[in-house]
């Protein structure tokens, strides 16, 4: 029941990555849970990790191997989040990344390790080992290969989730591709999201890891509190600089903008695409905070909006019950508000002004709003210039239902 | 479904206050709406009011009132918020004191309006007016118009919630009894949350301020995110000094202390009773966060367990979901938090020490804790001697239908 997302885009191959995947029963069974993408040697990666206290063994190893090197391997596995099992847990992350350098003739320090699914549960290391030969022959660097794997990361999902941008760079063509999982949400914060960009593109380490902070900044922070993650998020960019151009190595390079657009664009339908399949979710709702002082300000108003259970079961219900979305702003802590100049639309639909209804409005005409599958929730806090977008769903009884059964 | 919560407990009438209810038709049909409290001249009073920006017209208006006298009447209606409603909600908010104190024999400054229900819709002032001769012609000091009173104020709430409290104090009986309504939350801040106590005790204005607010930090507050609260909650605590005691006017005042126990207890009741009547709640669960380092520490702890959606769903399919809980942990914000010194229990069951799962611990302990209605949660973080405790609920099936057609 993902919201306006029927399956995959078209993606295009990346030049000097290719992707693998099998059924490792790893929890699953009739299905592919094990999925290798290897970069071409050369290439520079990037990652953005989980800021939970309690990450995931496979996340601090490989936040410990990216340090030493550019990968030449990610190992992902679903079903099983190898976090909480302690010392264990570290032990059987390290492992595999171990078996997967044996077979694949490179050093453990260049394999990083992911892992989503259920907490708490020790990683069936062997039958994880068991099906790295299998990745290792099922390797391709096809559009194919790439779909097979949006689905073999899959968990809760319904929909595997995948995004491709191409621009021209001194003649030639440049291809930015992803994959993500996750969609555990009412808060993204607390379901594993985990996503994977590759380009062939050529770019220095420190500009390819400021890019992959500027593209996550914009797009899978703004449907998440605080920036707070689960214990094993993970954003990871490869560059396996095989397009055959010169490094974008200054942040002047006219080509880094185009980049950055193109990482920024695969980002943002990624990011989306995961809210679009929100656990349960019925509605895709844009929440739109406009002239707010700061951006922090406006952040923390759509925020608020976006995570009052309130305000989502008001969206489930197509209620335009616009008082919960008045009092949401109202608690976002904002500093002498003047409350007489916050507008609230739904839509194009003007509900609040000047502290209160506005005078034409009229309950049909959110309720009009609010039945459709996607709509903004846009505020205007009349006092700056800044504004900020975030992304939510609604909250409906089948998110209950989800996250009540999972795992029983 | 309230759990653990049949009815009222008894209340103790007290000395120099009395309560009316009619049935005004604000937006109910056959049943109280409208609430009088009279408090018996000489008496002082203390309110704590929401934060909201946003904040309802009654409260802008008995934040006034109380800063100019001590209140001779509180004006209560259920079934319109009063909120989100500019300026004729104001002027609606003023008239309604000014028709009361005309018919009541005292300043419209005297009196102190409160109004729950739903944000947004005009005041139906000439009905409330109309209810006026009818709450004061009910008048009574008995512990039937305290329980007629408790019933009168409820909105989504299942069960009328009140509390009492005795202690002696120069050989006279002083008694604390509070009545409460509220129940619409995850989160206590989205939801009007009202109380009203009153004691026969004498306590100096400023005293009894400071009283309340130390009796609301360990009771509402901890049922609550960061002290944050809805468009019109209030709780107010009037003390008659119709007991005939001499005013507890200084803080080495050994009737004070005797007070303080008092009304926390009479608090504390209440602010469980809201959450054992939590929407949908099917279970009370205790939240304790022991040996942190600060209070402030514990607290966002407590909370950030408290409010999670995933924990919350979990709790509802009484499905040991242990890594949900330490998930949240870890995201909670705590500075160089060592997760080898946290543990977690539930009740007694000891589920993760080490940062990972307790080497006894079977997935049927955990599952035997969480089928009870009500159990506690406890989270050791090793690292201080401070301990915090927050209440909360489940999230089921149930609190989304009530919060998706409230209204409708």
């Amino acid at each position: 029941m993902a919201v306006g997302l029927t399956g995959l885009p078209e993606l295009y191959p990346v030049a000097g990555i290719s992707l693998g995947t099998a059924a490792a029963g790893i929890r699953y069974r009739g299905r592919d849970d094990l999925v290798l993408m290897e970069m071409a040697p050369g290439g520079t990666a990037a990652a953005v990790f989980t800021r939970n206290a309690f990450c995931a063994a496979p996340v601090s190893v490989a936040r410990e191997h990216l340090e030493l090197f550019s990968p030449r391997f990610l190992l992902i596995n679903a079903g099983n989040a190898n976090a909480g099992t302690g010392k264990q847990g570290l032990a059987d992350a390290r492992q595999s990344c171990k078996s997967l350098a044996e077979a694949g003739g490179c050093r453990p320090a260049e394999v990083l390790p992911f892992s989503t699914g259920v907490i708490g549960e020790p990683l069936p290391l062997a039958r994880l080992q068991a099906g790295i030969p299998a990745v290792l022959a099922d390797r391709a660097g096809d559009a194919a290969a790439w779909e097979r794997a949006a689905r073999a990361i899959m968990t809760t999902d319904t929909v595997p989730k995948g995004a491709s941008r191409r621009f021209e760079q001194a003649g030639r063509t440049v291809t930015v591709t992803g994959i993500a999982k996750g969609s555990g949400m009412i808060h993204p914060d607390m379901a594993t999201m985990l996503a994977y960009v590759a380009t062939d593109a050529a770019v220095e380490r420190d500009l390819l890891a400021d890019c992959l902070k500027r593209a996550v900044e914009r797009s899978f922070n703004r449907i998440s509190v605080d920036g707070d993650t689960s214990t094993n998020d993970a954003c990871v960019l490869l560059a396996s600089g095989a397009a055959g151009l010169p490094a974008i190595d200054n942040e002047g390079d006219p080509a880094l903008a185009l980049f950055q657009e193109a990482l920024d664009g695969v980002c943002l339908e990624l990011a989306q695409a995961i809210i679009r399949d929100g656990e349960g979710a019925t509605k895709f709702i844009t929440v739109r905070v406009e002239d707010g002082a700061t951006p922090e300000e406006c952040a923390a108003v759509a925020f608020t909006i976006a995570h009052s259970p309130l305000v989502k079961t008001a969206c489930f219900a197509s209620d335009p019950n616009w008082g919960r979305i008045l009092a949401a702003v109202g608690r976002a802590g904002l500093e002498a508000l003047d409350i007489a100049r916050v507008t609230i639309h739904l839509d194009d639909v003007s509900i609040v002004m000047n502290g209160g209804r506005h005078p034409d409005y009229r309950e049909e005409m959110g309720a009009a709003v609010m039945k459709l599958p996607e709509f903004t929730i846009r505020v205007n806090l009349g006092r700056g210039n800044h504004t900020t977008e975030v992304w939510t769903t609604d909250l409906s009884y089948d998110y209950v239902k989800i996250n009540a059964e999972y795992r029983s």
